[in-house]
């Protein structure tokens, strides 16, 4: 017998009928002899709608009042479920995040878990009871419910199964697994078998969007192994663990990309020790969100850096570099939009000195132009024109070999 | 400076706009230099959607799962009213019911007020803040989020008051008072200056509607001063306290009716200990809410038992009879249905003895026909032809001179 946490997300618990789809989900698994904490987010448009209701009375809400509204989506669908569960003869019972001992720090809209006290699930466990807790809640010290921001449904799965030293992690979404890249786009893209970690996280980060990168990072720092799967279709998903020895041959193990990439450049600034920190404080106060950062140092000791931002916040972002113009003292400022970002992800890129230069090597082949590069221990990046950036896409995924099945399998 | 309760029903809460005009009915009473706790019910019809999405899951929902859905409504409206106050520049907190301190026994769907730790919402009255409770809910010592049933508002509203040793509640609803009958039926009702619990007690509990019989019965043991009042006009409404001294003169205080009654009669009954409580149980089992119970003994030692049921309980109420035949060996039921109950009700009447021959002589001079009676001793009841309900209060209400304004205003 073993523990298993799951959790469904919003489109999975999109109506009655799906919630009671989840409940077939929840009930094989009983049925295999594990015990299951189940995890929800609120029902599919619910969120939306109370914001509306919120936009109706006041376009600055209090952050406390907001969590107190939202919370109510995840407190739904747990009632739901569990009467679904109850309805085909199961016991179940329903926690709300307070109630499941979820204590989060004191801030509204974005808390962080700080510790939770698993007795109450522990003794419903014990009595053969199913649990379903509502995702994205917590309770902070005083008393007053707080939600974990975006992806909380995720972060609270994975804490609970943390906390309940659970055997894994099942993450049930609208994807069978992790692709080696979008499968809407390359059709040679393949389900991996497993993951990294390391490698999750720079794929979560670079909006391959199945498992937030919270989770992804609570997961690895608490060694619990996670199951991306489908919620509809049966079949196995990808696992995300600690090692993936089983495919440690592969150097690549994923493409992500992201349209929609404006790049600013702001040349001859004042080799000052506060440029940087000006620059990127005034951004990100506006909320800006700055990706790829490039400084360089020219002869005449001036500077000049490139970064790059989504095509929506250029605007702001000139206006921005105007108010600062006295302050930082550049010549000009250039940008450039209609850019993607690609990159490639694979922890063997470590022991692989000659990846980054292979990857540069194929784009250059098929004449796309790299505009910008940054690169960690398992990841490079570049900024390539849009218009490029699938057929970018199709060769690395050929080049690096990702459409083969791998010699060894799990 | 004193402390004020004020509570608002669904309808008074049932859109975002309404939920802006109770805020401001709210801060009428803060610019005034009270401190006010507001009590709010779930919004319109979001308790019968969310009754409609369980329906989806289950005809048959379990209790404590009912209650965490339910609970969701009050939840929504106190963010939203709370965002309100603060998008007009007040400061106020909302509470759901556990986090207000209000304790309940382990029941669900109909539980009892135990306790409420006024700890936290003291606190906040201290910080200048309106606090913002919903009502209807609490929390049981096993930290289940329970629900009070029928009237929960009202009750959560009053209970606070005790607890908080308010200076009055005020509860508003859709109608701008209680009156001496219903003014949809007859013109020359007039809405009282004040009324006794007692009395109020009788009227909540004949279908006056306007205010939970509970939260009658709690504001008498506690004695909290409640006013009924609109949330729409502002008026006065009525005051409903321990004595009213000013009205006292008036032996009738009110007149309530209800029509689409039935009256069934079971002749020749064997004159049995068990007899009545063989018939009652079992109706109660199957939830037939019996209201008059009249039992006659005829020479014979036979017993013959009338009772008032509502008409659509008719059918089930012959069916159970038929299954106790020969348990009870009763010689034959008889079933009468288009009746109407009119009931005049008022604390005078304990002094003033010949009120209810009043009534007979009333009735018998417009020959309405009395077909049961029953009295306590503020109230008499009588079951009449439905055809003559209307004319019954109307020559009732001239006859008890309901209204004449009071010599003696407050």
């Amino acid at each position: 017998m073993a523990l298993i946490v799951q959790k469904f997300g919003g489109t999975s618990v999109g109506s009655t009928d799906r919630i009671q789809n989840v409940a077939n989900r929840v009930i094989q698994e009983v049925e295999q002899g594990n015990q299951v904490v189940v995890v929800v987010s609120a029902m599919g448009k619910t969120t939306d709608e109370l914001v509306k209701l919120a936009g109706e009375i006041t376009s600055n809400p209090n952050s406390r009042e907001m969590d107190m509204l939202l919370t109510t989506g995840e407190q739904i669908t747990i009632s739901l479920l569990t009467m679904s569960l109850q309805e085909r003869g199961y016991k179940a019972t329903s926690y709300t995040g307070w109630q499941a001992g979820i204590q989060t720090e004191h801030r509204h809209g974005n808390a962080r878990i700080q510790h939770i006290d698993t007795q109450k699930i522990h003794q419903q466990l014990k009595e053969q009871n199913i649990v379903v807790v509502a995702g994205f809640q917590g309770v902070s010290e005083d008393g007053s419910i707080t939600t974990l921001g975006r992806g909380g449904s995720d972060t609270t799965a994975v804490a609970l199964a943390a906390a309940l030293n659970a055997a894994k992690c099942d993450i049930y979404t609208d994807v069978t697994g992790v692709f080696t890249t979008d499968p809407r786009y390359v059709k040679e893209a393949r389900k991996l078998h497993s993951i990294s970690y390391d490698e999750m996280l720079e794929l979560a980060n670079l909006g391959a969007g199945v498992l937030h990168p919270r989770a992804v990072e609570f997961a690895k720092n608490y060694h619990v192994p996670l199951e991306v799967r489908s919620s509809l279709e049966i079949e196995n998903g990808t696992i995300v663990e600690e090692e993936v020895s089983m495919e440690q041959n592969l150097v690549v193990r994923g493409i992500a990309f992201e349209d929609n990439i404006s790049r600013v450049t702001i040349e001859g600034l004042n080799n000052e020790l506060q440029t940087l920190s000006t620059i990127f404080t005034a951004l990100a106060k506006e909320h800006v969100n700055v990706d790829i950062i490039i400084q360089n140092v020219t002869s005449n000791n001036h500077l000049s850096i490139s970064f790059s931002i989504k095509a929506q916040d250029v605007d702001m972002t000139l206006d921005i570099l105007k108010q600062y113009k006295d302050t930082l003292g550049y010549e000009r400022i250039e940008h450039e939009s209609n850019l993607a970002k690609v990159s490639i992800v694979g922890s063997g890129m470590i022991s692989n000195p000659g990846v980054a230069a292979g990857m540069f090597e194929v784009l250059a082949a098929e004449e796309v132009e790299v505009k910008m590069v940054s690169t960690s221990e398992i990841k490079v990046s570049t900024v390539v024109p849009q218009p490029d950036m699938v057929k970018a896409v199709e060769v690395l995924h050929a080049a690096f070999e990702l459409e083969a099945q791998p010699v060894q399998q799990v």
